[in-house]
């Protein structure tokens, strides 16, 4: 019988991701129970049995569902079935401290799998985010108007974390695991319409394939990787137009400002802002540009307010951000 | 009585465009009879008085309805009524070859007005596309997935083109032309389906509020401000790295290219293929990516086929792009 093309697919996407990854080292896949993930395991214990990789699987037990105990319990015997070396659950708790429950979730689960790789010494954490979950990301960031990095998507990797099925349809990870015989559950939280995110997948989307035609998901997985290596490289000019502006006391000469390009600029003011202390979550494009103002637009003005208790000014053809006596 | 908000909002978006323009040069207002350019050719009027320039009201007969003579008509006489200090009428052909009905329409009237603009030595153009406008164009490129020049929309301005309202909503445009007793036209164009605009207009864009949160429309329009100022770098960036590169025979040196980052790289390839004469409309990122794989995945591959009977090729270490012998 020949391979169905969507387990191809998934396999296709894991085998590049196990190529950087010499044979004995440890790959960790997180794994929920659901389509994306165990159709990620199945691939990658396939992959690793050639490659050498050891395999465990992970499953984070968020405890903010009753019975989710048994849920966690239940992935680790499948992902056992499916010939991971090892598996294990984490529980983590979840704090919401600053953050909606979705972040707060996705902090929690990040931390705790980073903790796994660490003590298993991985070379690798695999995360199961398809092209559709990339383009979800993009519309998401769309609603927050943050420049090109809110419709940047997510990275394939960082640090150790790695996304090996951001080229695979969501619809091929259902058909992988359907065509396997892999029981799969459905977290009920992606279903409800509670969460914007579930909003975007279930009316959003689909409105967007209808009304603009077919292939809206995977053109914005398309204009997120392209926009992503923009976004990085206008990055690295600005920390690198930071570290030689920057003073030893954190000023910023106007004059040395106003040579950079707009883009470069702004973001050099946003870096120095942070690094005065203002908190990222709540430094905007407005606040950017009323400190832009100071270099490009300068007759005396006031003071500009920061978040986080800070006030750029400027005096003597120089930028300071300086705290607020509270 | 106090000025109506949206009036005053029509008239600020005018007052900034007019600041540039001396007294006693002209400028030509497009009306199309429609809400936005009704408004923003009634503050035009108003903002030119204080400050001294001609105003010159100029619609454009596409020609494609009956009755649009009479249509046509009709706009210079409310044009006139609204005191415009000369009118026009100006009838086009609009040829749509290569293009799509709604591309043909535009190019045809931009030549039109830019004619109008060189006939009377007019020192600007004014276009009266809205907030609206500009939070649709970037969802339409959304569907071209071209990177992040198809999400930055429509520029403030270009050549002698300027548009005041960028930043004002079309309610407001209407609400203006309510509050001053002025009548509009709707184009029956506008309302018409079969058109992508049209549908991201009624179906699109209100969807989105309704999931999202309202403000889509602004946070649209603000991503696309900052994209745009990020790409216009990104393209200089290329620019300088192009003219640096290129060898008089149009060659580019594989090393040169492989040192550059692969934003700048790729839109250097980008470059040398439409000056090779590859046309714009074709010359996917697909074609640039393949380009890019002779630079950084080298290993003696076949040429790569372009649009415009075009290859590019490596050989000695240089990149060339050549006309297929037909």
């Amino acid at each position: 019988m020949s391979l169905h093309p969507a387990v191809a697919a998934v396999r296709h996407g894991v085998r590049r991701a196990l190529a950087d990854v010499d044979p004995g080292r440890t790959v960790v896949v997180a794994c929920s129970g659901g389509p994306d993930s165990t159709a990620l395991l199945a691939a990658t214990v396939f992959e690793a049995r050639k490659g050498g990789q050891h395999v465990i699987g992970a499953t984070v037990d968020h405890g903010l569902q009753d019975g989710s105990d048994a849920r966690a319990a239940a992935v680790v015997a499948q992902m056992a079935a499916l010939g991971a070396d090892e598996t294990l659950s984490a529980r983590v708790h979840v704090d919401g401290a600053g953050l909606g429950p979705e972040a707060a979730a996705r902090r929690a689960r990040y931390a705790v799998l980073e903790q796994v790789a660490e003590r298993f010494d991985a070379a690798a954490v695999l995360l199961g985010h398809t092209r559709d979950d990339q383009a979800e990301t993009v519309l998401l960031g769309l609603t927050r108007g943050s420049g090109g990095r809110s419709l940047a998507g997510m990275r394939r990797s960082y640090d150790r974390f790695v996304r090996p099925l951001l080229d695979v349809d969501r619809a091929d990870t259902v058909a992988a695991c359907l065509v396997e015989g892999l029981e799969t559950w459905d977290d009920p939280h992606n279903a409800d319409p509670a969460y914007t995110r579930v909003r975007v997948r279930r009316t959003v989307l689909p409105l967007l394939e209808e009304q603009l035609g077919p292939g809206v998901a995977a053109t914005l997985a398309r204009t997120a990787d392209q926009l992503r290596a923009d976004m990085d490289l206008l990055d690295d000019l600005a920390d690198a137009a930071y570290a030689e502006l920057r003073e030893p006391d954190g000023a910023l000469p106007a004059t040395g400002l106003a040579a950079r390009p707009e883009p470069v600029r702004r973001r050099v003011l946003r870096l120095a802002a942070l690094a005065a202390g203002a908190p990222g979550s709540e430094l905007f494009h407005e606040h950017v540009v009323a400190m832009d103002s100071l270099v490009t637009d300068w007759h005396g003005q006031r003071w500009i307010d920061l978040p986080g208790h800070l006030r750029c000014s400027r005096a003597d053809g120089r930028l300071r951000i300086d705290r607020v006596a509270t």
